[in-house]
C-alpha cells in the first residue's frame, strides 16, 4: 500500500509546490521579517522526518498505553526521556489520577439460525456479562431513534444490535454522527429492558478488527454489557437477521473496572523572550486505546506538536511568547489530563494566548480555522496566508472547536485554532488493532508538522491579544 | 473501499466492451453456431449475479470450514442442498477421510528489550509449545538461504524469525516465492537446533490479521512449533531486533492433531448428449482455513464453477460432453479430496477431455492458458477467441499447471486449462480472518463466471481429443 500512496503523496506535494509558487506570486504584500522566518521554518520542516521517528520510537518502545496500564506509565517515562533530549527549556510531568478499566476477554457467537463465532471487543468501560455469558434473541436497529420507536416488549430481555454505518468524509464528520449509539446506547437499551448491546464498529473499512471506544452509563439505569463487532461480522449478523429466522446470540465479556491509577500529563516549554509570560499551547494526548499501538491516535499528534515546538526551540532567538506542549493523560476515557491541566494551571489560564490540539491522525492539514476575539481575525488571516503554500485553506466562521483536551480552556474563553487534518482514511484504523506505525504516510505527517510550526511560530510572534474568544455553550 | 473499486470495475468493463467490439470487428471468420451459442452464454453470464449469491449463502450459512471441523460437515450439507436445487442431472458426494487439526490458542510476546504482546497464529499442522509456553532469543533471517548460511551455534536453542516480504503481482507469483519458509521452515530450523519458528505472514497488506497456511515436518527431524505474525507485528519485531539489543520472545501454542475425520467431495453433473461419456471437469475446493469465512478461498471459485455449469444445465440442448463439477474436500491441508477423486474415478480418467480449477479468488480472468496435446492447440485458440471480448489474453507456452486439486489428473496426462484470475489483491486477505464476503467485487466475479461458462461450453462442444497432454515431472 505504501508504494502507490507514496506516489500519490509525491504528486500531491508537487501540486502543493506549484500552488505555493502561485500563491506567493499572487500575494501583494511582501512578507515581514517574522513572516519570512515563519516561511523558512515551514519549508525546513517539509524537508524533515523527525516526527516519523518520534512515532516509530513511541510505538516500538511503548505501543499500547491505555489509562492506568503498564503501557501508560511506560509512555510517561518515554515522553520525559524523549523530550529531555531535545531543545526545550523545561520538561516536566504533573500527576493525574485516571480510571483503570481492563478489557478482559470477549467472545461472541450467533447460535441460531446458522451458528458462527463472531469477532467483537468490549466497548471501553463496559461491565462484564455473567461469568457463563448471556444468551438472548437479537433485535437489530440502525440508530438510537430507531430504538426509541420500539416498544419495551420488543426489546426486553434482548440484545440490541445497532447496525448503522459510518460515512467516509474528509473532515471526519461521519464519526460524530455514527458514534452516538456507542456512548448512549447501553443506557437507552437498558431503559427498555434490553440486557446487552451489540454495535457495528464505528469505522470506515471492513476488516475483522473491531473498533473500541468509550461507552457511558447513566445513574439509576442498569449497566448492561456492550460490545462492538467488526464490520464483516456485523455484515454476517445483519444477513442472518435479514433471513427472517429468529437470531439468538451468545455474548461473554470479562471486563473489569479496577481502582483509579496514577498517570501524568507531560509538558515541555520553549520559553518566550517576553516578560509577560504569554503561552501558545500545543496539545495532544499521550494515552491510546489498548488494541493498537496508538500510532495515529494520538502518537502522530504528539509527534507533530513535539517536532513543531522542537524546531522553534532550535532557533537562535526564542519566540516572543512561550511555546508549551501538553501531552495529556487519558483523553480516551474521560479527559482526565485535560481537567487536571485546567485545574493545575488555573492561575495562568489568562496567559494562554491561543491553543491548538493535534488529534486527528497523521494526515495532511487542509484547513485552518479559529475561535478568537474579533480584533484578532486579521492576524489569523496573516497566519492563514503563510499556511496557504501548504495547500491549507482558511476556514470561515471563527467557530473552531479546539480538540477534546482543550474543552476546559475553550470554556474559559481561551482562543483556539483548528489545523484540520484530512481524516478520509483515519477511521479505517481508529480505535482498532490496526492503529499501527505502517499506516502513516511520511510525507503527510511532515506536511502537518510544517503547518503546526508555521502556526505556532506566528502565534508566538504576532501582536495580540487574540482573545478573549466568544463564549460557547457548556459541553 | 467498495466505492472506488466499483468505479475502477465500471471503467474496466467499459474498456472491455470497447475491446470486445474491436476484437469482433477484427475477427475475420464468422462464428460457428457453437461459437454463437458460447458468445450468448458469455454475454448472458455478464448480466447475472447468482455466483455472488452462492458465496453469500455459503459464508452466511456455513462460514469457516476447515478439514474435519463441524463447518466442514456443514459445508458438505450446504453443497448438496444448494446443488440439489439447481439444473443438474445428478448431485452426489463421495466420502473422503481428512486430517483434523485444531488451532487452539496462540499467544506471543516480545519480552526484551521493549515488552509488547504481538498478534500471531499457529501455522496449519503446527505442534503445540510446552503448556507453559517457551521463551527464547530471536534470530532474524530473510529466507531459507539466509538460515542455511548461519552456524548451528547461531540457531541452537533459539526462535528463528523469517522476515521475508511477499511481492504484489497480478499473477500471484510473489506467493510461490514467499511461501517457501512456511512449509519447509520448521524442519530447516530444527536441523540447526532451533526450538521454534516465527514467520512474517505471507500476504500483501499490513493488517493486524496473521495469515495461516500449512506447514510441514520431516521424518526424523524434531517437530517444532511454528507461528505467523501479522505484518505490523513482524514490523515491530523487526524494529526491536534492529535496535541491536538482545530480543527475547515468548510463544504459546495449544494446537493439536486429532484423529482423522470423515468429509466428502461433492459432485454434480450436466450430462452430455454424446454416448462416449467424455467429461469436462470444473473443480474448486469446498474447505477453507478456519480463520476467515473462505469467501475468496475458495467460496468464490466454487461459486464460479457452480454457476458456469448451472447455466449450461439450463440450455434446451445438453452439451456434447458431460460437464462435471468437483467441490473437493480438504485442499488446504493435503489435497485429500483430489487424491480421493483420482482414486475413485481411476477407470474414467481417460474420459476426462479437459479440466480446469478456480482457486484464485474472485478477481477477473485475464489470461487463458492450456496444457493439451499439440493437435488441440487450434481448438484452444478458438476458445481463446471467444474469451478475448472479456479482456482475456491467450497465454503462450501450452504449460498451464492446473489447480492444486488437478495435480493427480495432470500426472495422468489429462489436458488442463488455466483461467488465470487477477490476484493483485488476493493475498491481502488469503488465509486470514479477513477472507470475508465483503472483499468480493461483484462485477469481477461475474466476469470470471462469464469466462468459465464460455470455456466450459466450448470445451464440451468442440471436436477433440484434446489430449493426452505432454508429460510433466512428478510433483
Amino acid at each position: 500500500m505504501t508504494s502507490p500512496r507514496g506516489r500519490f503523496v509525491l504528486s500531491t506535494l508537487l501540486a502543493v509546490a506549484v500552488a505555493a509558487s502561485a500563491a506567493l506570486a499572487q500575494s501583494a504584500a511582501p512578507l515581514s521579517p517574522v513572516g519570512l522566518r515563519a516561511a523558512a521554518l515551514r519549508d525546513e520542516a517539509l524537508a524533515g522526518n523527525r516526527a516519523l521517528e518520534i512515532v516509530r520510537s513511541l510505538t516500538v518502545e511503548v505501543g499500547p498505553r491505555s489509562a492506568g496500564s503498564p503501557g501508560d506509565a511506560a509512555a510517561v517515562a518515554w515522553a520525559l526521556r524523549t523530550l529531555g533530549g531535545m531543545s526545550f527549556d523545561r520538561v516536566w510531568s504533573e500527576k493525574v489520577m485516571v480510571p483503570h478499566w481492563v478489557r478482559g476477554s470477549a467472545e461472541g457467537a450467533i447460535l441460531t439460525p446458522h451458528p458462527q463465532t463472531v469477532v467483537l471487543v468490549a466497548l471501553g468501560g463496559s461491565v462484564a456479562t455473567p461469568a457463563a455469558g448471556l444468551e438472548a434473541p437479537v433485535v437489530m436497529v440502525d440508530s438510537l431513534e430507531a430504538l426509541d420507536a420500539l416498544d419495551t416488549g420488543q426489546v426486553a430481555g434482548k440484545l440490541v444490535f445497532f447496525n448503522g454505518r459510518m460515512a467516509r468524509t474528509r473532515d471526519g464528520s461521519g464519526y460524530g454522527q455514527a458514534v452516538a449509539p456507542r456512548g448512549r446506547g447501553p443506557a437507552a437499551v437498558a431503559k427498555k429492558g434490553g440486557i446487552g448491546m451489540l454495535l457495528r464498529s464505528v469505522g470506515t473499512r471492513l476488516d475483522r478488527l473491531p473498533h473500541t471506544g468509550a461507552t457511558r452509563y447513566e445513574e439509576g439505569v442498569p449497566r448492561i454489557p456492550a460490545a462492538a463487532l467488526s464490520g464483516p461480522d456485523a455484515d454476517l449478523l445483519e444477513a442472518q437477521v435479514a433471513s427472517g429466522k429468529p437470531v439468538k446470540f451468545r455474548l461473554l465479556l470479562t471486563s473489569e473496572a479496577l481502582a483509579e491509577a496514577e498517570s501524568a500529563n507531560v509538558l515541555a516549554e520553549v520559553r518566550g523572550r517576553d516578560e509577560g509570560g504569554e503561552i501558545v499551547l500545543l496539545a495532544c494526548h499521550l494515552d491510546s486505546w489498548d488494541l493498537g499501538h496508538g500510532a495515529l491516535d494520538d502518537g502522530a499528534g504528539c509527534a507533530i506538536v513535539i517536532e513543531a515546538a522542537r524546531r522553534i526551540g532550535e532557533l537562535a532567538q526564542p519566540p516572543r511568547r512561550t511555546i508549551r506542549i501538553l501531552l495529556a493523560a487519558n483523553e480516551e476515557f474521560g479527559l482526565s489530563g485535560a481537567r487536571a491541566y485546567a485545574t493545575a494551571h488555573q492561575d495562568e489560564i489568562g496567559r494562554h494566548a491561543i491553543a491548538a490540539e493535534a488529534d486527528m491522525g497523521a494526515g495532511k492539514v487542509y484547513r485552518f480555522s479559529t475561535h478568537v476575539g474579533a480584533d484578532a481575525l486579521t492576524t489569523m488571516a496573516e497566519i492563514g496566508r503563510l499556511l496557504s503554500p501548504l495547500g491549507v485553506e482558511m476556514g470561515a466562521g471563527n467557530d473552531a472547536s479546539g480538540g477534546a483536551d482543550l474543552i476546559p480552556l475553550v470554556q474559559a474563553r481561551v482562543p483556539v485554532a483548528d489545523l484540520d487534518q484530512d481524516a478520509s482514511t483515519y477511521f479505517d484504523h481508529h480505535h482498532s488493532a490496526n492503529d499501527t506505525f505502517d499506516k502513516i504516510v511520511p510525507e503527510e505527517l511532515t506536511q502537518a508538522v510544517a503547518a503546526y510550526v508555521t502556526f505556532a511560530y506566528l502565534a508566538a510572534e504576532l501582536p495580540g491579544p487574540f482573545g478573549p474568544a466568544p463564549e460557547v455553550a457548556p459541553r
